[in-house]
């Protein structure tokens, strides 16, 4: 599709389906190599969700929902019940690899409801099922994140600067992507926009990928270390902050990236609105608020080593590495689902998300 | 001396009066290796400090002093105004080497004005003059950052978490350090503090430098990626932030190591105590406001690719590089001296320290 040629030349997640072979495209090796990991066992795709081989909440949710029919797939003939029983323990391992993210243990559940309601179909007629379900999941988010771009360019307008932490764009979700789909939609239609992206310490997703994918995209992206989106704000530059979300609870309180909330206070100092961008499959109704929202820590050689040449701090040097802070609701401006705009008090409006429906 | 050996193993700055050398350790070695650089052309000297060599606003004024000092004694022989003009050349092209530190062309300026005082003495005693005033401007920083940890330290109590941004201690200045001074002296008294060092990015100094001197003076010191500071604000890990500082306007806007405006508005935000540590050499009482202070742009490069086995970025991205930022004055709880601690309004405060002499 041109569309989709214009804002994303690489295709993160891919079912081929004469092969009956999942691939992602491995993120930890970009912008550097483009290279296509073909997950096979349970524990490839644990370890991609793990090692962010594959990673974004939506992207995430996606090859949990491929990688679960792939699974399936290889489960020993037997009894409908051993089989829904071999799917819960494969679904359980993989929702095990990442905490935070909702979007993987949603995409889990909804495969496994899938199979539960289907249970007495033939073996062959429930894979494909299962496999509808997965590919379902893959294009309801290319139509979410399509319908979040509308939402969210709606609130942009020519010219304007736009700060965004750590990547959510086509490669974290499909197609547009969340925070950036607004960006590459408006450049999709002529606009042109100022776009600084925060390298986004300690892994880099905003060197690495964010400043990559506007690039390629042609949008005019200037990259910045974390600690550089104060003054870029006191400079005049940003007219909005969109990010991504990998947990929202039902208060609005928002998990993201570690270093959001950060981004999110600064902004309010300067009164520049902050705006989270995701499906609504990253709600998180059961959960009141962030206290709630399990809080992934990272090994330190992450800051100490990774990417360099040499060590950076002494070996014996602590580190403490979370990889997600929580943005309190009462900093965020709007939360742009496919749903439309909610704004505050977010316990009502995302409430109303859900009873829509 | 043992106090000193205690805090801090490694003489940032040393000059041999008996080889008549100037010595400095290479701080963008560290903390791998500990390599000794001898200074003894001007394009070195520039050099050293352009290249971050030799960093920390007090730490560059007394090695440009001494640099002055040992370039002197290369002043072909001539009249007493030949001498001068060559002297004055020689301070502009080290002042020409870093634009925002004040210390930097303070030393120089101390050092010109000793010469011209004593520009009638015979060649050989105006040398000494010289080297006499550079180990002067030396033993002043040492008696200075002193007394600033005496009076930050009395706004600590044992057990505080404490905050630091980039590196202000004894690698950047002399003996305990400025930012660094209280912890350090606190810690020879047999205090503990909790101390989260943020790493500073793009050039990691608070990684290399700051945990690495805490680490080796037994602080209990955590390592975290600037991005970081926010959740452990939140997680009431930090009862004050202390930092280090490149130059004061007269209003008390603090130009420091790019991120620390950030540090200060997250501290704002969570009620945290935001303090200045510096000598009143950091002072520009000529400065009015922040707005007046040059801040730094370097290349893009330290972005994305130094220090990296590869590049993190596709090299045809643009990155803005800012060396500092400027904290504005009402974000800080405090400016701490050798003199006392200047508290807002600091136009008031700041101008009482020069009066006192």
């Amino acid at each position: 599709m041109s569309d989709m040629q214009q804002v994303t030349h690489v295709q993160n997640i891919h079912y081929d389906k004469v092969e009956e072979a999942l691939y992602i495209i491995d993120q930890t090796r970009l912008p550097g190599e483009e290279v296509f990991l073909r997950l096979e066992t349970a524990e490839e795709m644990y370890q991609a969700i793990k090692l962010l081989q594959v990673r974004g909440a939506p992207a995430i949710g996606i090859c949990a929902a491929y990688s679960l029919y792939a699974l399936a797939r290889q489960i020993p003939h037997g009894t409908a019940e051993e089989f829904y029983a071999s799917l819960c323990k494969a679904a359980d391992y993989l929702n095990s690899s990442r905490p935070t993210a909702v979007n993987l243990s949603w995409a889990l559940k909804e495969m496994l409801a899938e199979a539960k309601r289907q249970l007495e179909l033939p073996r062959e007629e429930l894979l494909e099922v299962l496999y509808a379900k997965a590919a379902d999941i893959h294009a309801d988010d290319i139509a979410k994140c399509t319908a979040i771009s509308e939402y969210g360019l709606s609130l942009l307008k020519d010219g304007d600067g736009i700060l965004t932490h750590c990547n959510a764009g086509p490669l974290a979700t499909s197609r547009y992507g969340t925070a950036l789909g607004p960006i590459l939609l408006g450049t999709e239609r002529g606009m042109h926009f100022r776009v600084f992206s925060d390298e986004t310490r300690p892994l880099l997703q905003g060197a690495r990928l964010t400043s990559y994918e506007l690039q390629r995209a042609g949008v005019d992206v200037t990259l910045i270390c974390d600690n550089m989106a104060s003054i870029v704000m006191k400079n005049g530059w940003v007219q909005a902050c969109f990010v991504g979300c990998d947990r929202v609870a039902a208060n609005g309180d928002t998990a993201n990236k570690i270093g959001t909330s950060g981004v999110a206070i600064l902004a309010k100092h300067y009164g520049i609105p902050f705006y989270v961008l995701g499906p609504t499959s990253t709600i998180d109704m059961n959960c009141p608020d962030g206290a709630h929202i399990p809080i992934e820590e990272r090994d330190g050689d992450e800051i100490r080593t990774m990417w360099y040449e040499k060590p950076m701090a002494l070996p014996e040097v602590k580190c403490y590495n979370p990889a997600f802070d929580v943005t309190d609701h009462e900093l965020i401006a709007g939360i742009i689902t496919e749903k439309g705009i909610c704004r505050a008090p977010y316990t009502e409006s995302l409430a109303a998300l859900f009873e829509k429906n």
